[in-house]
């Protein structure tokens, strides 16, 4: 499926739906930009596939580099555009997907920004053993 | 550089320093993905670049196709190797990155896992001049 008619991330790829547009590889092009309305710092921007898939997984295998190519310039821009320290570059699949259509924030980031407690909180394995149960589980499943 | 010597990552890409390698695309291949020893949550992937890149702006462009295949492969074993919900793919640039070598975060998500405040706080733009502004700021950084 190209567009989903519910999807208010393909309205804003159609020009259907509002959005400040900040990247735009044109109608035949992979990928749009646009900034976030609820930003998590001013300039944090949700770049999506135009196509409508819904995660990460479903993404076709020739648009990954496209995609992640523009989210790494775009990282590059949150330093040398906006005058961050850093960025945050990260895609929720389902769980926390406010809209499901794969979108890949991209945010400034800087010190003591407020985000610190960011990966907390942490947990660790129970054991050597726990934690090599875990790693086999992985290798199956990647075959 | 191919390798830092002062690099942790580096050092487990070596085979000099333990890890639970999880997947590994041999010694002349882009990547390897092992634990993270203090897990969001158990199965926790690290996917890094062989080579000691500290960003992704640093990554060479042939790498980009190659660390985000595998980052979406793992994306895909969250949900059907783990029996996760979901999954959150995330890197840092700079700030709130641990190790200065660049490293993606695969992580098995759950409905409820308490990661549900995870985006917040989030801001507003001040208005529609406002939100206009910040977009050009990143178009003009864009080129």
């Amino acid at each position: 499926m190209t567009r989903d008619p519910s999807c208010r991330f393909c309205a804003i790829v159609a020009g259907e739906a509002p959005a400040e547009v900040v990247l735009d590889d044109g109608p035949d092009g992979p990928c749009l930009g646009f900034l976030d309305i609820r930003p998590l710092f001013k300039g944090h921007v949700l770049l999506v596939p135009r196509i409508h898939v819904e995660t990460l997984t479903d993404l076709p295998g020739e648009l990954v580099e496209p995609l992640f190519a523009r989210a790494r310039e775009l990282a590059g821009v949150m330093e040398e555009g906006l005058g961050a320290a850093g960025s945050f570059v990260a895609l929720n699949n389902r769980v926390s997907q406010s809209v499901p259509h794969l979108h890949v924030h991209v945010v400034p980031r800087n010190r003591k920004d407020g985000l610190r407690g960011f990966f907390w909180p942490r947990t660790t394995y129970d054991d050597d053993a726990d934690r090599a149960e875990w790693g086999a589980r992985v290798r199956d499943a990647l075959g």
